[in-house]
This record gives structure tokens, C-alpha cells and sequence, in this order.
């Protein structure tokens, strides 16, 4: 079925004020859950929306928390997201960052003790809006393998760059470490297809492109093999010791994805910059880039373009949203 | 041959001076050159040797360029490379980054107008040396395809993520975003043999495994593909507006690689922890890591961890210098 978006966000903001969620916030929040299927990403959107409510019942998510800065020194500050609503505290993260990097150059954020945050998109787009680049990332439970490993120890670990465009069709760049994930994966196999590319190994440790011999090992490849196991490392070496939170390791201790680990990174190209000087250099390598001959004549997308076709389309003839994941959802209403 | 290290430095060092460098940045830059053969990196130190002076002989490296200043807002600093020797002003540009991150926590500085700047791993090391992560890119030449892409937009900007050890052992990640380098794939064709994964397109547009037809198309793959693809992108991005200096596009312009753009950024992770607390949480993610297991019952190895080996090695053994190579750094003495 198809919602129109105010249906939509007034539909999840009720069920989360009726969760003692108090009005502002479950108005951004809400807003956070409506964009992301918006924008096509019902994983992180409607589809999540019940395991999320399903999680502050269970009190794992503390509804009544407020991120709270524990350290502070000029562009760096920690905070401590004290167990409270995932997307919230990376939206709270996200704009302090982004004050720093109006007040410094560049700012930095590092939250520990908090939750999932959805779609980490959100907050990439959250500082374009602002005119900032910004750069996030967060650690998960591990679900990802290192080279030839076959034990995950590392996590899929999000990684968001995005970069203002005057038109505020940002470029955000929001990938997971691994080539593929669980949903991919499942759904692939669901469709009796293989995977385009190896994403993960088989049960004698060859690259497998069938979804059932992954499934199986749950051994997940990183992008680039090698190269993505080293990425997710580093990130979440970064996010704890900058947040002084919990690693990958201690998040996979606790069994559901809680108490995480996320850096916010916030930096102002328009200190320096004649602002119509930074939206040029963006749009001249835009152009250039989509200029690429393709094998197949079609034309090559930067990352976020899609979601800004979807996005508008949606806007138009309504967000798409599973006839079961809906009752779900209205089964939430208290 | 085998040539220790004191030697190959001094020799490095008398040639530099030979074309008008003075002295102690001889020294630094022969230090570094010789070090990335030390660490096992000779296709950016002593390889690469004959080309950087030819570089110089064709002034298209200006060897009395100081890297200048030419804007500065608390964590934000702009130098102009004045088309300088590119480890050298990458040296200067990383130390001014370490600066800022004591003074505000965390600090960029953005580069144009540089040159290569060798092996990238070089500047992690840098900052990691002075107990602070390090993370800085470069943009290249066009060299690397998007996804279904047959003509090269894109450069294959390599990363550098580095995090301090407290033994010195640091993890280094130092990678370019395409999955193989040209260098790898023209050595495996001439070993007749195939690559272990995808590493580009042949000239149908299907991924290919075999170095003759990607070398054929010149289609190099990024990592992970539409996800490496989006990397390559913003990190151009971001290393062109806030240099204000030349893209991809522009440098690919040029020819010779030469007038890049580049991003240094330095947090310090011990102003808010006790370092003793940092040392330990940095051991405590490792040691899980390496802890995997494995298929083949082999150990992984975190990023940077092989280069230690091999230095240590190399100290003891000497340096390895193919003997072909050694008699062009000789021939270039004046």
C-alpha cells in the first residue's frame, strides 16, 4: 500500500508519544523514520520501526534519556548517549558537531552508550543542510569477516561522507563495510538468485556468490576484501577511543545491538571559500564524472542521486509501505 | 642486492643535494624515501627514486618551495604547495595538523598545488609517532572506472587511517580505493597468472579476473565496486574544496600526475582519556581480532602489522634493491 507522508509521520509519532516519548522529540524522531522510507530505505524506516518500539518495551532504549557531554575541549567533545533513543542522540551529536565546525574549522563529535541510529544517511544530510560537510560513522556487532577468517569479529560498521550541494541534493555517500547486507543476502536467496559479486565465503573458504552457502558460514566479506576488513577495524578503533565506549566486541557481548559506539565529524568549506566559489568546484566535478562513457550507455549515478529521484517520487504518490509490516506498526497503537 | 640502511639513505641524501635541496630537507626527504623501502614499500622509495628527480630535472618540481599558509581559522589551515616536493610539503602539512589537534583536540589541513606524496602511510606514521590518530588522502589522476563505467573519472585517492600503538607498532591502513593497483595487475600478467578477485572490467563490460584484458580496457575496479566507486568520489570532493585546488579532472589534465590536492586531519585521542586507558582499549579491540579464526588456521593480521615485520627484517638484513634499479640511482649522482 501506499501512505501519503503526513499520514505516515503522524501515525508514528503518536505510537511514540504513547511510548512517554515527549512531543518534540517523538516529532523528530518520527520525522527520522518517515524521511528514511521517504528516501527508500524502509529497512531503516517503517520495516524497522516495530523491532525499535519493540526495544524501549523491552527498556533496553532509555526513551527519557538525553545525551550528555562528559568532555569538552574546544573542536572535540564527548558525550555520553546514557542508553537513550539512537537516532535522537546522533541527531543531538550531529548538530553540536556541526556548531563546532562553525566555531573551529572543524569539530568532532564522539557519543558513546547509545543506540542504533537508523539510517546513518540522516545525520550526512543533516550537516549539508546546514552547508557543512559531514562525515559520521558507527561500530555494530560483529557480522563481518576478515580476510580468510571465518570467525566475524569485525562489524559492518557504517561509514557516511556527504557533501552540501547548493540544491540541497546533497552527495551522501552512506555504505556499510560489508559488500552485502543480511537483507541483501536473505532476500537474494528468497528471489533464488546469486549474488552479482562474491559476499561472502562457503563452508571450505572460497568466495561464494550463492546466498545460501553465505548464510550458512555467516561469513560476510568486506568491500574489497582485505581492504574493508582493515576499514572496519579503524573505525572501530576510532569510535572507542574517541567516545571511550564500547568496542565491536563488547557491543557482540550483549546479544541485541545496544550500547554502541558512533563518531560525528562536522567541517565548514565556506570559512575559506566564496560559497559560490565551493558549490562551483562540487558542481564542476559532478558533471565530469557523470560524463563517463558507460558499457551500456546508461548514466552513471553519484551517491544519493537515487535517493533524490525516490524521494520526490515518494513525496508524490506516496510512500510504500508493506500491507504486514503496516498492521504491524498499527497493532503499536496503545 | 641487499643494501643497509645508513648506506641507501646517504646515498639518497648526496644525489637530493646534488639538485639544489638544502641539507635538512635532504635529510628528511632521503629518510623517507628510504624508509618506505625499509618498510617493504620500495614501489614509493627507492623504485620510484629515478622517476622523482626526473620530476625535478623537468622542474616540474620546484625543490625551493616552501608550503605557505594562505588560510588559517582555528582548526581549518589551507597551504599552497607551490608545486613543492610533495613528501616534503605532505611532511610539513601532517606536522601542522598534529599542532592544531593538541591545541583544539582535533585539526585539518588542506593542501594544493602538491605533489605525490609517495606512500601515504608516511604521515599516519607521523602523527601515530606523536600519540595522535592520523588520517589524511590524495587525490590522482584519473584511473579507476565507476560502476559499469568504461572510461576512467575517477582517481584511485588512496587513504590513510592511522592509530597509535604504544609500542610503536602502530596500525597503519594505507590503501588506494582501487582493488588492485596497475603495478599488481601488470606483475600477474607477466606471471602468467590470474587475480585472486575482480579487478576489472574486460572490454564486453563483464568483471574480469585477468590481468591481460583489464590491462586491455584500463577499466580498474574501486573496491567493493559502487561502493568504492562513491569513496573515490568524495574524497575528491572534499580534497578540492578544501584546498580550493585542482580535482581529479583537473590533475588528469595536467599529464604527469603533478599539482594534486590533499587532506590532512589529526584528533587527539588523549585529552579526554587517561592514556594509559587509550593504550589499553587499542590492545584490548586487536587482540580480539586477532583472535579469529581462521580457514586455512593461519593468523590475520591488522593493517600495518606485515610492514613491522618486514622493517625489522630489513634493519638486520639490509634492504632489498633490485640491482637494475640501484644502477639507475647511481647514474643519477652528479
Amino acid at each position: 500500500m501506499y501512505i501519503k507522508y503526513d499520514e505516515l509521520k503522524k501515525t508514528l509519532k503518536e505510537i511514540l508519544m504513547s511510548r512517554n516519548i515527549k512531543e518534540d522529540r517523538a516529532d523528530i524522531l518520527a520525522t527520522i523514520f518517515t524521511n528514511n522510507s521517504l528516501d527508500g530505505v524502509s529497512s531503516h524506516g517503517t520495516n524497522r520501526f516495530p523491532r525499535f518500539i519493540s526495544y524501549v518495551d523491552k527498556k533496553e532504549v532509555d526513551v527519557n534519556s538525553i545525551p550528555k557531554v562528559v568532555f569538552n575541549f574546544n573542536g572535540f567533545v564527548r558525550m555520553d548517549g546514557k542508553m537513550g533513543i539512537g537516532p535522537l542522540n546522533a541527531y543531538i551529536a550531529m548538530e553540536k558537531a556541526c556548531d563546532l565546525a562553525l566555531e573551529f574549522g572543524i569539530g568532532i563529535v564522539a557519543l558513546k552508550n547509545t543506540n542504533h541510529w537508523m539510517r546513518g544517511g540522516t545525520y550526512g544530510y543533516l550537516a549539508c543542510d546546514r552547508g557543512l560537510v559531514g562525515i559520521c560513522f558507527s561500530n555494530t556487532t560483529a557480522n563481518m569477516v576478515a580476510y580468510k577468517a571465518k570467525e566475524p569479529k569485525l562489524g559492518n560498521n557504517p561509514l557516511v561522507i556527504a557533501i552540501p550541494r547548493n540544491n540541497n541534493e546533497h552527495v551522501v555517500l552512506d555504505f556499510a563495510i560489508s559488500q552485502y547486507s543480511y537483507g541483501k543476502v536473505s532476500s537474494t536467496l528468497l528471489d533464488n538468485k546469486m549474488l552479482e559479486v562474491p559476499g561472502g565465503y562457503d563452508e571450505e573458504g572460497n568466495l561464494s556468490n550463492d546466498p545460501e552457502k553465505i548464510l550458512k558460514t555467516r561469513a560476510f566479506l568486506p568491500v574489497g576484501y582485505y581492504k574493508g576488513a582493515g576499514l572496519s577495524l579503524v573505525l572501530d578503533l576510532m569510535a572507542t577511543i574517541f567516545s571511550a565506549g564500547n568496542s565491536v566486541s563488547k557491543v557482540t557481548s550483549f546479544g541485541d545491538e545496544i550500547g554502541l559506539s558512533q563518531v560525528f565529524i562536522a567541517i565548514d568549506p565556506n570559512r575559506a571559500n566564496n560559497k559560490e566559489l565551493t558549490d562551483k568546484m562540487i558542481e564542476d566535478i559532478l558533471i565530469d564524472f557523470k560524463n563517463a562513457k558507460t558499457f551500456d550507455g546508461s548514466e552513471v549515478s553519484y551517491p544519493g542521486e537515487n535517493t533524490i529521484l525516490r524521494r520526490k517520487e515518494n513525496l508524490e504518490k506516496g510512500i510504500r509501505v508493506v500491507d504486514s509490516v503496516w498492521e504491524e506498526v498499527l497493532a503499536l497503537k496503545k
